[in-house]
């Protein structure tokens, strides 16, 4: 590949080389024409002399050249102070127009008056936008880090099926798919297949894919399809071998990202990377309760004490700021009648299991799982699971290690750590009950 | 996390460790009792003397468990040259049966007499078998190194929808999902997005992510739903570039392979990892036409020369060897009118694009695209496809790079490294037209 990118140009000072880019701004001066270009990684100022005559060619083609074509050219890099983009600017010698643009819609640079949903029908100009590109190249490297952390750690990545045979877990709030002669159903989640790796003696799995709810909701943290960042790994003590080792993939992904791409984050979206501290603070439920109440006045009723509302979310990003100078908390002791069957409960009938509370929302469930085949069996009997979780539970049926895990969504963690107002903007393309397109 | 895995083992020497597996064997001596013990980095022998009195209880717990139950001990690395596996024992002090398994329905050691519906129904016990298990532990190393490559390259990860409005390229092998109150469908590729992603100007994406196809075949080298690993990048000379990126990407990643895991992939599998060579050799379809008749005597009916043969594509292989010394083979100048509309064609309607050959399967067809909108406008209404497309079309209505790329089946792709059947055997959990278990 001969293109240069523009973040590379700087190692070709002097040189002869091809580039292309879209054309971000024409500036026609009297005696000379400037043009903005710009790929993924910058911007960089082509100038085009006047007085030069074998430069009338070169006029004549960017004169028909609106904003948003793409050219390629053949250009010398010269190094000029004077120059505020880096810098650097592109004499060019030959210029072909690869791709003519038509008037575009809305002008991406300026979102403010432009209504989110036709920003997300025309998703690929929206992202066009300097802001919402560099969440998708943010969101890529965070992913990037954790998987690096995992496969530093002796994990294997899976790939588990999407089209299921029965509606598992909740059955309400699934996609139904034809499937030739038969009905067939979009995973939820790979949670049953992740344990089932385990089963398989795989020890350690992870996987990034695609997961489908059905649910008919519009809210900022909601979409019917979504990237989920799953793992799950055998012979942990118990569930706070699962608790650390997320805290530990998170920093290592802040760490590592912040190195990366600290510097263009700040400039881009004004945001610092906080790099988080180890060991995250841990808190059971009821002492929160107490707390939010003693420290912020927060009260509520006994009965909603059993789970953490979307206000005491929010207040626990204080509390954890506040007590631990710290934007993660991690909440322990939820009553185990709320949780699904597949969490282990101890003796005493207490759930094995943790959220993680990042910048006051829920990022995690997490648990121990129920691995040992009688009370597993006896769990799903007790929610009234039948037949649907069958094939599952004869996963544990001829051993099974004792293991845990969680599950991290990918686009509501890009929105938590770039300050993104929903989902729908940090998905590369949304899709919601009323939104299939493009 | 406490648990120290087999491999790790000799780095604990001396040492009191605590450790879990699977019970591979139980040898019960008269002075002594062997137990192997397993995890997914190998095995390791536990040794209980009998003669010591206070082994008594570690021999009663022993005795009540069963083969492929988990245990969890506490115990003493020794080191003793006489022991095989290793030249390590473990001197239990603690047991801990953490679950006891029932009688497996078939011996994964020996598959030979299984069925392989059998097998596929029973996945998590099939996997149990140390070369089925090493498919997986490969493919995932294989397709690390690609990433790899990738993320080195300045590509970026993108995930785009599964569950789309229109029925897109060609209607008759796609899964209709009941989405709400309207029809929806499940992608069959990543195509269009990976595309749209190039036009809002993210230059060089990639995506590992499943493909649906309602194809009601039964061959060794489909699957309804499998794992592709999708690119696409801006500024692209020609379609050579898409080639050169291939080659490397592969070299890069097989050659990191056989550093990783060579040795264990000829210990388990009795396969060598084979290196290629750089650059891959080409040849046009035409030549590789006569030069099979030339060489082996291969004479079919120039009607069916438009497309490389299944029995064409096996001899390629041969002819790769003998002419190139290379097991890969990259085919140029396919008719355009085979191909899909989105392939560039150039003034004289060649299609700029190739499939590349692997030990006598293509295990990808790539292409530059056609990014030109008045052009993509005109092949689409060629093919007869009408507004399904005209949501893809707008992508290239508002400038948009040159561009190419391509996509491989990670199950084929380990199907042919490891010599593997059928891909029913390197998907984690196969779905066919008649398989939707587990």
């Amino acid at each position: 590949m001969e293109k240069i990118f523009v973040n590379e140009l700087k190692n070709h000072i002097d040189e002869e080389i091809t580039f292309g880019g879209f054309v971000d701004a024409i500036r026609d001066k009297k005696w000379v024409m400037f043009v903005i270009l710009k790929d993924h990684t910058g911007r960089v100022q082509m100038t085009i002399e006047k007085s030069e005559e074998q430069n009338q060619k070169l006029l004549d083609i960017m004169s028909n050249v609106t904003k948003d074509s793409t050219i390629k050219i053949k250009a010398k890099v010269v190094s000029n102070d004077a120059v505020k983009l880096g810098g650097i600017e592109l004499i060019p010698e030959y210029i072909e127009v690869t791709s003519k643009a038509e008037e575009l819609p809305f002008d991406y640079n300026n979102l403010e008056g432009v209504n989110l949903d036709t920003r997300l029908d025309y998703r690929w100009l929206d992202i066009r936008n300097d802001k919402n590109m560099m969440i998708h190249l943010v969101s890529s490297e965070m992913v990037r880090y954790m998987r690096e952390y995992l496969y530093n750690n002796g994990f294997t990545e899976i790939h588990t099926p999407k089209i299921i045979g029965a509606a598992s877990e909740s059955g309400s709030e699934v996609f139904e798919v034809k499937y030739f002669d038969r009905s067939a159903y979009l995973a939820q989640s790979p949670q049953f297949y992740k344990q089932m790796a385990l089963a398989a003696g795989l020890d350690k799995v992870f996987e990034v894919a695609p997961c489908f709810r059905a649910e008919n909701s519009n809210t900022s943290r909601h979409a019917t399809e979504f990237t989920s960042f799953d793992l799950e790994f055998a012979y942990i003590k118990d569930y706070h071998d699962v608790m650390n080792l997320e805290a530990e993939m998170i920093t290592y992904a802040l760490t590592k990202l912040n190195e990366s791409m600290g510097e263009r984050i700040k400039e881009v979206l004004d945001i610092d990377i906080v790099v988080p501290k180890l060991p995250f603070p841990e808190m059971k439920l009821k002492d929160i309760y107490k707390e939010l109440e003693e420290r912020y006045d927060y009260k509520i009723d006994d009965s909603l004490k059993n789970d953490l509302t979307t206000e005491a979310e929010r207040l626990v990003y204080k509390l954890a700021k506040d007590k631990f100078d710290s934007e993660f908390m991690f909440v322990v002791d939820f009553p185990a009648e709320k949780r699904a069957f597949y969490h282990m409960r101890d003796e005493e009938g207490r759930l094995q299991g943790f959220d993680l509370i990042w910048r006051g929302t829920e990022i995690t469930t997490g648990a121990q799982r129920e691995h040992r085949y009688e009370e597993i069996v006896k769990n799903a009997k007790e929610k009234g699971l039948g037949d649907d979780v069958k094939f599952y539970l004869d996963f544990f049926k001829y051993g099974c290690p004792p293991h845990g895990g969680f599950a991290i969504g990918v686009d509501r963690l890009t929105m938590l750590l770039l300050d993104v107002p929903s989902v729908k903007e940090t998905q590369f393309i949304f899709r919601g009950p009323t939104r299939l397109n493009p």
